[in-house]
């Protein structure tokens, strides 16, 4: 039978309606077509993306970087900071929007980076995101990677992207807000406690180490939809301890590897929410990060309604992707 | 300069950001494929969807249909009331689940009707939304459509859908609240207030004629973005005057055809919003359509704030409709 079923931290409320997976053309995806050669992103086309923000490592002579941050060519903010204009114009979106490419090689998949590459990846991943806390102005990151065509990618060489704003989005209020709902009447972490009933419960666990757990959340938007949380309360992902780094590349890896080997050509988001910069409150703020694979298109009804309709159980798609 | 907008209705809020119009790959769509024959919705194929529920003419023998309306075969909703459920048990979503066969013929898109046949469907949208609110525990229902692979659609053949649920779900409830703060605030309606200033500014126009207007809104999440509006406040799209159902098929077929001339393969959802059924406030509700072209993709940003970036300015998005 639907049911509806409301994320806790989000809000957002879908339906869960198995009785839709046998609809034809469900869970497929076709093969990419790109570019394989004049790639932009690729070691040696430097002069193709504007002038690098830094490169990994940090001293890498210009033709041994391995991962490289530069400005995104097309920017979705201005760089331009709110000072000295004229606060009756219209409201100018100002910030920072950045490339972090992730390989020097036309590597296609976040998976094919080695774990010490893909460890490395996600300390650029926090540097960033303090980099941009210092920036005048800058209230929160962004950071999300679009992979494959279906996601939103242009092109197929593996990157993710930051863009940090003078102001905190809506998606990000509502948690904070459910975040602030659930210490004042319960006293605890409403992450904490859900992974408290992910783990009795089991049944939507896909993964888990020491120090983390990925699991398809109970209001799943999309089929193999999952969330990766850090077992010990931390606000922010930027503050991960130093130790943990290999852990979560480790896992990450591992459920983005069980993904594609599950769905051939898999297009999918990910994204990271960590706690805005300007706020003292909520260090309740449990971060996490969020793996979309872009199964079924929202389509007339989600636009209309904001309800996200789903054929697969968060249970059954765990279950598959557990034993894949 | 990028800059921020909100919707005065929904409450969204967009970037829009034409410094990103020149990213490669922006605004095409691949040719459909797809059946051409064996089509389940073709006239003489009628034993391969449910029993029908209605046709239009609604004495139509049965090899003569206009029109036809069938139970959705995958049904996001369950058809099975409330009624004498343990409470207890999951929150099970019901409602009802039609699809309406636009053509007897295999028609791939709503502009190569007639203006009767047109007028007709349109007829019929608001029947079934009539209908649906005879339905006990019923309140409220989206109609949509789901036009092309990229909007969601599986096969070809002209068609809308009609969902009709138990609950008013977020995005309406949002509007709602929206029209409430609105009157409370300056004693009128706001859509009303929003025909009027689009009048007086003018250069989001596309298309207007004596009963209904057609324009790109303020806040448009994607590049051609419309909202089409009757010039009489009317809460309810199912009470439209019969006298204006001519006229509402003629502007929406002139705007159709426009972004089908101007994109090449577009494929969009339509959908319409109409005052909830069980609500006696907010006659202040003022019904309207939105036609969202998919055009670009929602990405890890969009996910991840739930903010929208546009490329397209709806001032340029409309001037190019109008000229095209």
């Amino acid at each position: 039978m639907p049911e509806y079923r409301t994320d806790p931290l989000s809000g957002h409320t879908v339906i869960i309606a198995p009785e839709r997976q046998s609809r034809p053309g469900a869970f497929s995806f076709p093969p990419w077509k790109g570019e394989t050669v004049d790639c932009p992103f690729c070691r040696g086309k430097e002069s193709e993306t504007p002038q690098e923000i830094c490169v990994h490592p940090a001293d890498a002579a210009s033709s041994e970087w391995q991962i490289r941050v530069v400005p995104n060519k097309y920017p979705a903010l201005s760089g331009q900071s709110r000072e000295g204009r004229d606060s009756q114009c219209a409201d100018i979106a100002t910030g920072l929007h950045e490339v972090i490419i992730e390989s020097p090689n036309h590597v296609t998949s976040v998976t094919e980076l080695g774990d010490e590459q893909l460890a490395a990846l996600l300390r650029v991943y926090a540097e960033r995101i303090t980099a941009a806390e210092k920036q005048p102005g800058i209230r929160c990151a962004q950071l999300f990677k679009n992979h494959g065509p279906a996601a939103g990618a242009t092109l197929q060489h593996t990157r993710s992207q930051l863009i940090a704003m003078d102001r905190i989005p809506d998606a990000l209020r509502r948690e904070l807000s459910a975040v602030d709902d659930h210490f004042a009447n319960s006293g605890s972490c409403i992450v904490c406690d859900l992974i408290d009933q992910e783990q009795s419960l089991g049944d939507r666990i896909v993964l888990e180490n020491d120090d983390f757990l990925a699991f398809c959340p109970y209001a799943s938007r999309l089929p193999y939809e999952m969330r990766l949380v850090p077992r010990i309360h931390r606000a922010r992902f930027e503050n991960t301890n130093p130790e943990h780094w290999q852990s979560l590349a480790s896992l990450l890896r591992q459920v983005l590897q069980t993904l594609e080997s599950l769905i051939p050509n898999v297009c999918y988001n990910y994204l990271i929410h960590s706690l805005p910069f300007d706020t003292d409150r909520n260090e309740h703020y449990h971060w996490h990060m969020e793996i979309i694979p872009r199964i079924a298109t929202p389509a007339g009804f989600e636009w209309g309604t904001g309800l996200f309709m789903n054929p697969m159980p968060p249970e059954q798609a765990a279950s598959e992707l557990r034993s894949s």
